[in-house]
């Protein structure tokens, strides 16, 4: 007979199991003071390029003056409960409103944490008749949302509108089958790690061949695409065939909690029906509150949108230039993909952070493929030039250094922080 | 080829059928002013019972005081990002460290939102060849955990152990026969719409029997149970026998977020594999430095508590005395059961509210037996003795109303909202 936890001690996972080393380092480091392109980690200041806070607006002073006003007048309980049963407001009312008109779409719903929020409206509006077709690069919490789902789902590969076609076709003929059911299509607006935007408008395309409706993942589109930053559907010139439009508040609106949009009917169902929400306490109102305000801003100040864009070029341009591969990025969100082991990646990355004062995140095998690197570094408005200059810089050096061999021959300290 | 909207706008479901007449009274309602025992719905001074602020701690002149200067020294977007990539600080582990320690076991992981947080725990320890024993009245979020599930699953009777063993015969069974995996059961420390206790006592004797761990939901249990308001383990002297007990923020500590406190090696497990909480932003720094705050009283302020039970035991026994029906209740939770059909409920329940100005929640068919009807009482250290009072008379009232028959020839006006 064994036990339960047996297991969990004997692997601890793809990043677990270096936990000894890299506890506080590589994994659960901690970025202290104000929030901006430069904080402080293990007493050093550093440019910091691992935060979505795209606009800028986690520490804008106008944020901060309403966050700590809303906190001062409500506290953080309020409301109590939830939405349903007595955690409801006008504020919470009102920015559903708002988030419906900028997205162009009928309503909004409130979801109090993004994650539950996604995986909870996939549970809500698909029975067990339905067929989801969805990308193979989709974000765990969609992955977790058709982990719910009682039917059946095709994947179709990354951004492939010719297998996604072929995956409908499947879908069709299984819904024709059944004489029952509908397709949902989930994707998303960015894709976060390669910064590449899913093709929604060719997906919207072809609703002209097939019977589906689409839900979009727009996490990192929202408030950084399109001329007024509705996200990837307006950049693509496609809203309107976006049935359901997602985004957290994790990214440009650097807070917490999401919101689900769409046609009035549908968005009422969920409100009534979604199990993430209907059975957990509210978003508390200074963080309503405060996404209000941030919404407001990131609405009426496109030169946030354009700074963010600025920086955004200048270090795709200045990496290019380089010598660089980014992939196929499209958005602010810029991979660098190298060659190397795991002990040379985790070198370099401390040559990076110790020497060049440039923390970002990293990312190896075995949650990718052996012997490749990835950097993701996330520019925002709140950079400047002189960040991007170090860090092309840094990244020139430590470069070559990689190239040369230099990192292989590193011992690996114990970087992790007493427990 | 059907729309996969198409049958959701054919079926808004149990409480979305009603929405029409309901929305912005029965459901949806708001609550408006200052937390306290009296609140203000739809322009009307009310005493409120819907609230799980079960020691008064929500609008507490102390915890206003720490969220508003929390929210004031770092706003509410820091810090950005899951914890394990750049969301981690010193006061998340200050308050992990704490929990811990409050709850008898060695470590304790934070969870950004309660419901993803359980959910994604029994994902996190609960692989394919382990089966999962669990009560048949957990709660919803236990219930979406237990779909995420890929091995077998057991349901016993609710709080019935001697089902209980039979379900843990069988899945022992398995296992021997899989030679492989281990067992968890699942119950809660206080169920929240009963209020009776889990019996972790007898359950954890079946140890003796059995292996298996267990992990209690004591999200009810948290601050009202056990002499240090260590909850349902405490209480019932069996701390110990539970391996891994999770309490959310919102009911006791009036706030959102939650905990899971177990031994080191399995919490370090969950920390570096709990898929909710590694791909989502961790707790704001004003919702930690704020619970910081609240476990603090909760921990040092036992009259708050005291207070609780007074007023729990005063409403409990005042309904006894009036003949009224209220289960089997051992906590402060208080269900009134009653029969009748749907309409006199709802002419009841807006009796108590319009003329007696007193709010409650109420359950009806189709959530619970055509027939009954269940008010939820929730007292707590804000409420006072003329509340009570108050009350009693209106429920004795509006009771005799219900037996003569009264509510039967109302016409139900439609209360909803202009939407």
């Amino acid at each position: 007979m064994a036990d339960i936890f047996e297991k969990l001690v004997k692997n601890y996972g793809p990043i677990g199991q270096h936990r000894e080393r890299a506890h506080g380092y590589f994994a659960f480091p901690k970025l202290e003071g104000e929030i901006s392109s430069r904080m402080t980690f293990r007493g050093q200041e550093m440019i910091v390029w691992s935060l979505n806070n795209y606009l800028g607006l986690a520490n804008h002073p106008e944020i901060r003056k309403v966050d700590a006003e809303a906190a001062a007048q409500f506290g953080l309980a309020s409301p109590m409960g939830a939405r349903m049963m007595s955690g409801n407001t006008s504020y919470h009312e009102r920015l559903e409103a708002e988030l419906a008109a900028f997205e162009s779409k009928e309503d909004a719903i409130l979801l109090n944490f993004g994650y539950q929020g996604i995986m909870s409206t996939i549970d809500a509006v698909c029975g067990r008749h339905d067929v989801i077709v969805y990308d193979a690069e989709s974000h765990a919490c969609i992955i977790d949302g058709l982990r719910l789902h009682p039917g059946h789902r095709y994947v179709y590969k990354h951004n492939d509108v010719e297998d996604l076609e072929k995956q409908l076709e499947r879908a069709t003929a299984l819904i024709d089958k059944q004489k029952t059911g509908g397709i949902l299509v989930i994707t998303e607006g960015v894709f976060g790690m390669a910064g590449d935007q899913g093709k929604l408008k060719e997906i919207i395309e072809l609703k002209g061949k097939f019977d589906f409706r689409l839900l979009v993942d727009d996490a990192h589109g929202f408030g950084t695409l399109g001329k007024t930053g509705a996200g990837a559907g307006e950049e693509q010139d496609c809203q309107d065939g976006i049935d359901l439009y997602f985004s957290t508040f994790a990214k440009s609106m650097a807070s917490i909690g999401a919101f689900l949009a769409g046609p009035r009917i549908i968005i009422d169902y969920i409100r009534y029906n979604i199990r993430s929400q209907i059975f957990a306490k509210s978003l508390p109102m200074p963080i309503v509150i405060g996404n209000l305000k941030r919404l407001e801003m990131l609405r009426t100040m496109p030169e946030l949108k354009e700074k963010l864009w600025s920086n955004a070029l200048k270090l795709q341009a200045g990496l290019k230039e380089r010598g660089f591969d980014i992939g196929n990025t499209n958005t602010p969100v810029t991979p660098v993909y190298m060659k190397g082991g795991v002990e040379e990646a985790t070198a370099m990355c401390m040559d990076l952070r110790e020497n060049y004062k440039v923390f970002t995140s990293i990312v190896v095998y075995p949650v990718i493929p052996k012997g490749h690197i990835i950097y993701r570094l996330i520019p925002s408005a709140a950079h400047n030039d002189e960040d991007i200059e170090i860090t092309l810089k840094a990244f020139s050096e430590t470069k070559d250094k990689l190239d040369a061999g230099a990192y292989k021959v590193e011992a690996i300290p114990d970087m992790a922080d007493a427990r």
